[in-house]
């Protein structure tokens, strides 16, 4: 038996003996919810290019699309927005497992795991398979995301839980549920940007860990809580942080130092590639050109700082990002390794006024769109997803062991 | 774009148009934990024919096989039995979970989730990825698992939890943590002759979605929260029940009407066969022929209940399947639908004295040792798994919506 892995982006398979390990080119369904092309770098979510619908259109009504493929008339749009309003509350189990969470200092993503496993407690009608009791659970679930997180957030530091606003919109009363202050206009249309342009991104981890889960004939609170696993690894969702940590360090070095901010940025990259550590918020598996999503939040940090943000930070930033970007094409002219989307994220979410640790659990918070609108398309495709492995290991016998 | 299902089981991918549905007859990767050649009926675990080790094998010895590639020492057996039974006491937090989930009376895989995800709060150093760290958790995952759906099976049943004898191994100590008595010894030999014919199965649902989930270098306890929430799907293990449920309600059947058992089954199974509906323990996507777990299954029961159970419900259950199988090879000639794991499985778990609630949770204890060897071999490989998707969604902008 022979294996050979397929390192082309599409690998052929013949006769069962190749592994397309990783699953890389692997088509493994159809979908209509968005359209990655890596190679031309370009996002389409719902039918819109990233650039033209993630700036302009509410939370809620990228959710409608997701889940009807279209956008929502008026009426339609403030009915889904009250109705997920109605649905914010956490079980009371729930709260009383993030307090217990908060004691041991557990980390956000696992906090929000163990919240969002434990949201049966929520259901009324679990039996009830319907396409509208799915869909009704989808909702329920995305609604309470924003609560678990911002609890726990303050759970953490010390301070109790602010509970949810039904008058305000998904994504402001994210930020009130944070503070107890009802936000500035401009952060939560920063932090709609955000959530919009990374609802969905085609079949990454999390979003496949969803569909393989509920393909099973499972349940959609199995299939997100699934999907939160995935998506907490450094290889996915789980390490925006760094990016921002690095522009930092690269900054107070400088400072210290006396050099340039250029100099020291390219020093700075130099020894970690000497090391052969990775450079955090530069290149994507699947981008071979700039990420269009580095993009959209790249512009809306622009027009954020402009208004209410540190605008000294902002281009600080920005050069670091050049002098990086220029040395990774010096050191590898080969690959093109350009900014991803998890450096635009790091600025934006720390210019709304979000803590590192909140990076990936709001990354959580808008992905569950995607999570939820891909379930719901899996529910109906209806088909068990079940791949092959090749066994490698030895033959043995009992009474010879 | 062209669209093509790829129907055979080792399909042919070329220009990235095709699609492969369900990843059926896909190698994802190699592992020398099980080869399940569905051809042939035949199914190896840790390079052991399924026929020669589950039913001689002590569980923690197959622990042991899937995680360190060989049989233990007997030094090594002891040792491994008394590390596994020193990790077995719950956190308080999960405890009181489990007693808001059985006030709300919540099915028992969504209670085994929920509590499961929230096993972190027993970890003592998170940051740590070293080899024996994660195996430490493996270990410490697997144990607690019995006390879970043991807690939860009395809490369910309105009595106070029985905490783990730290003298029983893992099987034996399941059952008494059941009933508060010390099982016979032929109990638990049919325990764990089910645990050791479950533990590992190749690249099945949940065990492919504790792959992807650590494939992203996320951790255990995500990992096997994943794969519990496949495993509940009833594509996967989620129906064991019925199968029984099906042998008893056509014994009552034939008890009213006189009928024989033998025409009582054969018109039940036609009935069904013109309703369409699937006769719930035949069958199963990799298995051609008989599969060989049923084999193994069907002895230990034959054993069991020459012993301690029930002989007639035996020779029932015999006569049943013989007549099912004839009938639906009749209706479809073409296609072999023999008797599954479901079947003995239910047959088996019964004759030990559980409840059919029992039987998913119970087969969770059994393949939480392959999904924990299998998330070891995934670390090890350290290779992000994301497929891709083909867009088949309109092209919209925004201005023109």
């Amino acid at each position: 038996m022979t294996h050979t892995d397929l390192s082309s982006p599409i690998g052929g398979l013949s006769n069962g003996v190749m592994v397309a390990s990783g699953l890389e080119g692997i088509c493994v369904t159809r979908t209509r919810l968005s359209r990655v092309d890596g190679q031309k770098g370009r996002l389409v979510i719902g039918g819109f290019p990233v650039e033209e619908i993630a700036p302009q259109a509410r939370f809620e009504d990228v959710l409608h699309l997701l889940w009807f493929d279209r956008l929502p008339l008026p009426d339609e749009s403030e009915s889904l927005r009250r109705s997920l309003a109605s649905e914010r509350v956490l079980p009371a189990a729930t709260l009383a497992l993030l307090r217990a969470a908060a004691e041991r200092a557990t980390p956000h993503m696992d906090a929000l795991r163990m919240a969002v496993a434990s949201l049966s407690l929520a259901e009324d009608h679990p039996g009830d398979s319907s396409r509208a009791a799915q869909l009704h659970r989808a909702q329920a679930l995305v609604a309470r995301f924003p609560t678990i997180v911002a609890a726990y957030a303050r759970l953490r530091r010390g301070f109790e839980p602010v509970a949810p606003d039904a008058t305000l919109p998904h994504a402001a009363n994210y930020l009130y549920m944070l503070t107890g202050e009802r936000p500035d206009v401009d952060l939560v249309r920063a932090l709609e940007t955000y959530l919009n342009t990374v609802v969905d991104h085609g079949m990454n981890a999390s979003t496949f860990t969803a569909r393989v889960i509920i393909s099973t004939r499972s349940d959609i609170v199995s299939a997100l809580t699934g999907a939160i696993g995935a998506l907490k690894g450094p290889l996915h969702g789980g390490a925006p942080g760094p990016a921002l940590d690095m522009v930092f360090a690269i900054r107070d070095r400088a400072a210290r130092s006396g050099h340039s901010l250029v100099d020291e940025t390219e020093s700075w990259v130099r020894e970690k590639l000497v090391a052969g550590e990775r450079i955090m918020g530069f290149g994507h598996r699947v981008y071979k050109v700039r990420d269009p999503r580095a993009e959209v939040l790249g512009a809306a940090a622009a027009r954020l700082f402009e208004g209410v943000g540190d605008r000294e930070l902002y281009g600080i930033v920005r050069r670091v990002e050049q002098v990086v970007v220029r040395v990774l094409h010096e050191h590898k002219p080969q690959r093109r390794l350009e900014t991803n989307v998890e450096f635009y994220t790091a600025l934006l979410l720390h210019g709304i006024g979000l803590d590192s640790d909140l990076f990936t659990p709001t990354f959580a918070i808008g992905r569950a769109g995607g999570w939820t609108a891909h379930v719901l398309e899996q529910i109906d495709e209806d088909r068990l997803i079940r791949p092959d492995a090749i066994y490698v290991g030895e033959d043995r016998h009992w009474n010879a062991a």
